[in-house]
């Protein structure tokens, strides 16, 4: 099998960082430039220890001119701003895998109003295809620009879409509870991120507003045909990696038949565990690319509840992009992923 | 001020531990004794190194005929079946403070189905007082058999109940996403309590048959007039104490209105902190017997978010249980709490 | 019993926090100033959430001219550097208890060659008594200028000054292997700092450099009448609290006998616990101004191992300075730390 | 490449699933039995969710007669006292390599010493090769019987025994301060195992007496031909997984040419890092193969600190077994351990 040459976007990041560490271990990957406008001139070593004395390439700055012509796919795991910019300079010559919200709303307005800046490069927008793996994967191999879903949205599509596609949740409002570790917050310095504000701690935040909420709606509206109203609520684990969510919504079926449905529709897919009895837990996802999932009773007659749990660095960021890159390249779908 | 002496029935596990150590800072109680069946014989500094050296009583064997007449007060912390076996021997002689779910049921038949066995000790179930405090206060002063409130219940209750009480809230659904620390589990020695299996873990359990979930609703219903569908999902954190509650209930009013009415209800007291900006955190209330609550918008139009969150150990045991004590006995109501 | 008018300098960081929540439970305490330059204007409740609604002073920039006649007792939770500019200010008006190390090393030249800047207040430091309560009780009584002890320095002396003082250790080197929580390092917003370093991750720093190590030599030497070399090597372990100190020395005599004479030593002293049998843990001690330790085999003839821990944010910090407090104003010695 | 039968005795505990989860991802490995005498008749999938659906095989117990002659390869990760009776059975037809202590030691009177049983397989003993593949790899190549290192002692040994072997060491005491995450306790469930027991918490334990030390003052008096005492505190970190050795031991020699020693003698080693600057920490190592070490000045003359970090289930368990099956078999090195 051929080997294809990626660079990667961003690479000091937590995702890209990840990233890197997840592609170095494929066999038909070859990784041509790291990029960091904050580390440039630093090699990789200086945060992955394990590479000193071994392959350990120099972060670069971004500069889509020159880096274009060296991968044919890139991932960008920069902000959304940066992916924004440096994406119309990059999708003619190279597929790119954008881990960040860039191109994940079709809607520029949408996008403007959650995100507070101007959507930029809305030329190259209607090509972007949501890189839900699972749910889309026909449109992934043969993209230019794949969307990477975000990590909160993976957690609760995975197991809501095709609940929604065949009826098995109403249209009322959706609850989305969910609990993520410390990486999601990003690599940013803050008194927030400190270890002694975090420990022993757990605490809600962007309640009603977070940037995850329309991207949500947006895929299950899609999926559903009808709009449906969604209520996000995020919250912080105390812990490094990991995503639970847990899922309230209206329904005629029974939990017992939504797990059979799921089971069916998920049958044989690499990525995805339905219970059958027991509850996800965080502990079954951490490190890998899997998504466990299920549907039980909620006690009141009409609701149920899903839960969700994947960990957000690898299906809900670097896993994820990779295994779009192995779909989009004709690799198999699991190489470098277990 | 005149001296109580007290007796703590299950002193060894993590609440009546929590018990004793705030209750030697008590400057108006003696304690005169401490039981506990397994540990029988040993002294509290096994388990309490502070103790050693000083005040450093020895657990005996649980015997109400001969320990009631010692105490004027006595806590049990004990499982629901020692409380209702106990609770006879103990309540015509002494105030019982219980900290299990005995006498918080009011109704014997709902017990039986929640907790699995006959609620045995029905001709003094009627005397006994919900000891929510700030909602019962004058019940508790001449109570002789004090139901001390489940910790997840105390974390809903505080902001729901006034909310209820006021046609805050409407009758349809509502939905309790809690989130608990470790020591919620109690003492029991199981593969589930070992740090291999909680730490950089999350999960849910108990999704839909959780015995809080009729306590919850019971006393909705009381403040309400009317009964509310009440949907219950607790989770477990991998930290020591603490919990966090994200309540989603319909309402025609704001946040705002929410927020004043609550501030207004909870003006004085001195263990409710209701936020006008910014959400609780478990960190706000760790150690201490506060509850620290809010609500805010949910993002859609008529749901609503409360989020509340206390020491499962402290205000949602021991403090709360000696805040009872302080108002039945006439100390001030802060004594040996801040 | 009278009311001591108290002031706390740098009263934001983690050690002028304890102080704080500490202080405003003394019964013989009016905290009358707090002060920070960097959340001036801003009251303590934004730090302890707690305080909202109740006494809730304002942090003030540091003032010593007109701050200095309010207090009796000023508590410096300050940098040494900035101790070193506001005791000869405060030290006539006030009693000063420092927990920096601005006045805890008798000789400035050692004091330049450790923390790289000059001692700039030479004319009040040989006034300074060093605060370890238990050891130097009697000068603690008259002084103005308390040097309370670093934390790491309290862990190592409270086992080893009795010993060296009795010639139960020899003058050969001593190693320290110490283990300190993460609020040791100060509320320094750093990538250090982050959970994402410390979760999950234990690490040595400052090996063979950190500014304690002539702290506890010169301490050890005063005891012993002869200069011992010392090796220390502090450990930061991803947990908020507490400090376990593993010391390793040569000794003519058994486990037994230094364990004993420890245990007569500290007999009745209200914060000092000598194990029989059993190792000292930091849950031993955290929240509580508790020294456990004890002394046992190494396995090679010779060498004994003692083992201790404290709350480095209590006995190594807060409480000690409060211990100080009562000591030099009269109080019962265990006011507000038990 | 050809592919190896191997079977796992004692797959159910932590080194054992580890193993598990790293054999499967081998190109060149065929599981052919896995076994549990608790759990016989459970599939894996009841620890490892990922392999529900996919290669899921069920837990039998051991036996030696029958599963000798199906797999090539069998990874003892079993109680000593199971490898001593099972060893035998298998090593006539299989190449073992055992996990356990059982055949590290190689006098059998030490052995029952610390061990308190008799080392009932003194007829296979000899054979045995004590498996750190950097120093033995050559015996590895062809051995029947291979003891794989305690984790402590590897973290030990890796830094020390080319300074030993060189006389970069002195004969005098080694001192070796060990601080492991909870993974090294095994999976009984004991109060001990306890989240509550262990979070926030920091202790020494098995001070003087633990099986490690026979093992690590073996290998330095096989290294420098001579006994050298050595002193081993084994510590217990509130983590999953990592071991950090800080090790003080008498040179005569500089921290940097120690450095320059272990860079050379480990050069083009695959799983070895010796830091020119900067400390090893245990998240360098995490959920890798890698030992990641340094030498320092201790500040005081005469006396160096080695620092020295593995993951105690990868490098000291799992990994390093792997690594050992790679030499012995002829695969490359580093296959499924990077």
């Amino acid at each position: 099998m051929r080997t294809v040459k990626v660079g990667i976007a961003g690479a000091a990041g937590f995702s890209g960082l990840e990233l890197f560490s997840m592609l170095v271990r494929h066999p038909h990957v070859e990784i041509v430039f790291i990029t960091s406008e904050q580390h440039a001139g630093r090699p990789i070593s200086d945060f992955i220890v394990a590479q000193k004395g071994g392959f350990d390439p120099v972060f670069e700055p971004l500069d889509p001119a020159s880096q274009s012509v060296k991968a044919e796919c890139v991932f960008f795991a920069l902000p959304a701003e940066s992916s924004l910019e440096a994406g119309p300079g990059f999708v003619h010559d190279s597929v790119v895998i954008d881990l960040s919200a860039a191109y994940r709303l079709s809607d520029p307005v949408e996008y403007k109003k959650w995100y507070k800046h101007e959507h930029t490069a809305t030329e190259i927008l209607p090509s972007a295809v949501y890189g839900l793996t699972e749910w889309n994967r026909d449109s992934v191999r043969t993209a230019s620009l794949i969307a990477n879903p975000g990590c909160y949205p993976t957690s609760v599509l995975i197991p809501m879409l095709p609940l929604m596609a065949r009826g098995y949740c109403s249209n009322d409002t959706v609850i989305v509870d969910s609990k993520s570790g410390v990486s999601g917050m990003g690599r940013k310095v803050t008194p927030e991120a400190t270890f002694m504000q975090i420990s022993n701690n757990f605490r809600a935040y962007g309640v009603g507003t977070h940037r995850h909420t329309p991207e949500i709606a947006q895929e299950l509206a899609l999926a559903a045909s009808f709009a449906t109203p969604v209520i996000f609520t995020p919250h912080l684990l105390p812990i490094e990696r990991g995503i639970l969510s847990t899922i309230y919504f209206k329904s005629a079926k029974t939990a017992e038949e939504c797990r059979a449905h799921l089971a069916h529709f998920y049958e044989g897919e690499p990525f995805v565990r339905v219970l059958d009895n027991g509850l996800p837990e965080i502990a079954h996802v951490a490190h890998t690319n899997l998504c466990v999932c299920t549907v039980v009773p909620s006690g009141i007659p009409g609701t149920l509840i899903a839960v969700s749990t994947i960990d957000n660095l690898v299906k809900g960021a670097a896993g994820q992009a990779i295994q779009n890159m192995n779909v989009r390249f004709g690799f198999p779908e699991e190489t470098a992923l277990v």
